[in-house]
C-alpha cells in the first residue's frame, strides 16, 4: 500500500520515502522541537527516507508581520518576505539540531539553497521548481533533509514566501518532487472530522477523505489543510496524512476517490458564520441583469458565493438574492446603493444573521435523494431555507443563524455520521 | 578632509562615500528602526552614498544561541549559524522597509545576496571577499544598501557568521570593499574615552585615536569596537568613527597616526579586572624552564599575558610570576600543581584579587620618562607595584584590586587627561 500512490516511485525493494510537516504549534518551544525530533527518529529508525517540512515557532510569524505593519501598512513585499521567512530558518535549524543530539543525521535547508523556484510574486509566491538532486543523494546516505517551509527563491535572487499556511504547500510539493509515499502533516487537531467536535459531540474523524472532499472543506472553513496545498495533492496524487503532533494515533488520509474502498454518500457537514445575505427586489427582467449587478462588486473586489434568481409573477422583474462575506458586507450594499438608478431595482434588503450549512460527499454525485433527505432533515426540525446552492459534490443552504447548532447537528445524524 | 583616508576612491567630484553601521541597542526595536532611518536619510539628502550594516534586535542573537544550546551543548556550528544568522535578517528587512517609507531608495542584502564570501569556520569564519559589484551600480541610481551583519556564505553554500561582535567587522570590511570615506559606527557610548567615565568624572571623550590605541583599549577590556574590526580596519586604512545612536554629536575617529596633527603622549588609561596572579616559587634556573612551564598551560589553551621572571640570590632558582584570566585561574593551578614533580618548583602562590592598570600611548614610543611617571604616582598615593609589562605604546601594571579606582584617577590626572 506504501506504494500505490499514483506518483510514488516505480520499482520494488526501494524505502519508503515520507515528508513530514510540522506546524508552529508543533515547534512551538525547545520542549516541542525535542518531541519533533523524536518522532523524526521512529521513522528513521523504520528504515524510511525522511524529509521534514517546519513552520516557524507558532506566533512568531505574527510578530514579525507586525514590525512590518508597524513600520509601514505599504511595505514591500520582497522586504516582508526577507523578514517573515527568518521564523522558518530558525526552526529549521533548530529542528536539526535536535535530530542530530539523538543521533540522527540531518541538515537544514534554506528555500535558496535547495533551490525551490518560485515565481517573482512575493508575499503569495507559486513553487515553480523543486531540485531534488542534493537530497536524493543525501538520503542514500542516510541524511533527514529538515526544509523551512513557506519560503523559496525568486527569479531576482531574493527570498520569497508563498503566503500564510505555505509551510502546507512547501511540504506536498516537496512530496511531489521527491515522488514520496507519503506526506503527513503533523498539526493540532488529530484528523478530519465528519463535523466540528465542538458543535457535536458523535463527530467521528475519518479515516480516509477524497481530495474534493477535503477542498470542499477547506472553502467553507474547515481550516485544517490551506486550499492550496489540497489542489496541489490532488494534481499530483500525493498521498497527505492530517495527524497531530501531539498523540501518537493514525490521522486522516486525504487520497484519490478509487483509494476508498466503500464510499460513504456524505463525509461531513461543514459550516460558515461568514456570510451575509443581500437581496435586490424588483429588478428588471432582463438579459443582461446578472453582469449589471455583478460587474461593479467585481470591481470592487467582492467575492459573491450563492446565487438565486427567483422570476417574478408578471414576468417583468426578478428578485436577485445572493451572498458575501460578512467583511464586504458593508462595502457591497454600498456599491449596489451607489448603482440603484442604473440597476433600476425597487429596493435592496439584507440580513448578515445567517449561516451557510454544507452537506460534503463524493458519494452524492451518483445517488439521488441525498438534496431531499437534506431538506427533509431541516424541516422536521422547523428551520426554513433562505437560499440553496449546490455543486457536484455539495449542498449548501443558508439558515437563520440561530439555527447553526441544531442544523448541523440534525443533518449529522441524517445522513448517518454520529459516532455509535 | 573626506578624502584623506589612505584607501579613499581616486579622482575628485566624487560623491562622499559613507558605511554606517548600528548595533544591537540601535534597532532594539521598531521605534529605534525608525530613527536609523531618519539619521540614515540625513545623510542620503546631503548627497552621499549610503551603505548600512545592522546587527539583530539587542537580546534577539543571544536568545538564538540559547536555544541551540538548550538542544545540545555540542550543536553543529552550521545549523547554529543558520539560526543566529537570522536575527540580522530581520533587522536588514525591517530597516529597509522603514527607508522605503520615508521615501529612501534602499533594500536589503543577506550576506549570501552579495556574496560576502567566507571561509567554513563556520561560527568564526573569516571574510574572504566581497563582491560590491551589485552596490556600485546601486549607487549610481541613488539606492541605499542595507547590510545585514555579522553573516556571509561560505564555500559550502552555507550562512557562516563572524563571531560575537561580527557586525563591526562587516562594516569595516565593506568599508574597505567600497573604499568608503567613512566608517560610522553607532553605539550606545559617545566614542572612546581617555578612560571609564564610571571611574573617573573627569574622563574626556577623545576627537581622535589611533588604530594602534584602539587595538590596546579593545584588548585591555573597552568594549567599544570588536578588536578584529579594529585591526581590518588598520590593515585597509579605513577610517572609523564610533558615535551615539541616541546623541547628534561627533564621536571618536580611529585613524592612522599621521592623522593626528598633535599627539598625546598618552591617550587613555584602561583596566581590567579579570586577571589573576600565580607565582611558582623556587624554580631550577635553567635553559628552558619557561617552556616547560608554559607548554603545559598552552596545551591546556590557557593564555598567559603579563611574566616576570626574578633571578634568585644563589643564581641556582629563579621565581617565576604570571597572569591568567580569572575564568582559566583553577585550571591553571591544577595543570601546574599536576606537573610539580617534573617542574621541581618549592611551591605556588596565587592571588585573584589584583587588577591590571594600563597606560596607552603612541607618543611614548619617542618619549622617555612615560612609565617613570607612572611609577612615581602610583608611589605617592602607596600603591604597590607587584608586576610590570611593557610594549611600545602601553606600560601595564598589577597591583592589588582594592586600588582601582585611586590608581585609574591617580594616572588620568598625572598625564594631564583630566577635562578641565
Amino acid at each position: 500500500m506504501a506504494q500505490s500512490g499514483a506518483q510514488s516511485r516505480a520499482g520494488s525493494g526501494r524505502k519508503t520515502r515520507i515528508v513530514m510537516k510540522f506546524g508552529g504549534t508543533s515547534v512551538a518551544n525547545i520542549e516541542r522541537i525535542n518531541a519533533v525530533a523524536a518522532r523524526v527518529k521512529r521513522e528513521v529508525d523504520a528504515g524510511h527516507e525522511v524529509a521534514v517540512v517546519v513552520s516557524a515557532m507558532a506566533g512568531h510569524t505574527n510578530q514579525l508581520v507586525a514590525w512590518c505593519s508597524e513600520l509601514s501598512p505599504m511595505h514591500d513585499a520582497r522586504e516582508y518576505d526577507t523578514v517573515v521567512a527568518a521564523g522558518e530558518q530558525i526552526t529549521a535549524g533548530l529542528t536539526a539540531i535536535a535530530l542530530q543530539a539523538i543521533g540522527v543525521n540531518a541538515r537544514s535547508w534554506l528555500g535558496w539553497q535547495i533551490p525551490l523556484e518560485t515565481n517573482d510574486a512575493h508575499g503569495k509566491a507559486r513553487i515553480m521548481g523543486i531540485d531534488t538532486g542534493a537530497f536524493e543523494q543525501r538520503f542514500a546516505q542516510g541524511q533527514v533533509a529538515v526544509v523551512a517551509g513557506f519560503q523559496g527563491i525568486g527569479p531576482d535572487h531574493r527570498i520569497t514566501t508563498l503566503g500564510r499556511g505555505g509551510s502546507d504547500t512547501s511540504a506536498v510539493a516537496l512530496a511531489a518532487a521527491l515522488k514520496a509515499d507519503r506526506c503527513d502533516i503533523f498539526t493540532d487537531v488529530d484528523g478530519v472530522y465528519t463535523t466540528d467536535p465542538r458543535i457535536v459531540a458523535k463527530a467521528r474523524k475519518l479515516d480516509k477523505v477524497t481530495y474534493e472532499e477535503m477542498l470542499e472543506m477547506a472553502s467553507l472553513g474547515a481550516k485544517v489543510l490551506q486550499i492550496r496545498s489540497v489542489e496541489m495533492a490532488m494534481k499530483h496524487g500525493v498521498r497527505v496524512q492530517v495527524l497531530s503532533s501531539f498523540e501518537d494515533k493514525p490521522g486522516t488520509l486525504v487520497v484519490n476517490e478509487d483509494e476508498i474502498m466503500e464510499q460513504e454518500l456524505v463525509s461531513g457537514i461543514a459550516y460558515s458564520r461568514d456570510e451575509a445575505k443581500i437581496t435586490l427586489m424588483r429588478v428588471p427582467d432582463r438579459p443582461g441583469v446578472a453582469a449589471s449587478i455583478f460587474g461593479p462588486l467585481s470591481d470592487a473586489n467582492i467575492n459573491v458565493d450563492m446565487i438565486v434568481q427567483n422570476v417574478s409573477e408578471d414576468g417583468k422583474n426578478t428578485d436577485m438574492t445572493f451572498t458575501v462575506s460578512k467583511g464586504d458586507f458593508e462595502r457591497a450594499k454600498q456599491v449596489l446603493e451607489g448603482k440603484k438608478n442604473s440597476l433600476n431595482f425597487h429596493s435592496l434588503i439584507s440580513d448578515s444573521n445567517v449561516v451557510k450549512v454544507s452537506v460534503i460527499g463524493v458519494g452524492m454525485r451518483s445517488h439521488a435523494g441525498i438534496a431531499q433527505r437534506m431538506f427533509k432533515a431541516l424541516a422536521e426540525k422547523g428551520i426554513n431555507i433562505q437560499v440553496i446552492s449546490t455543486s457536484e459534490i455539495k449542498i449548501s443552504v443558508l439558515v437563520a443563524e440561530e439555527y447553526t447548532e441544531l442544523a448541523v447537528r440534525a443533518l449529522h445524524t441524517a445522513y448517518g455520521l454520529d459516532a455509535e
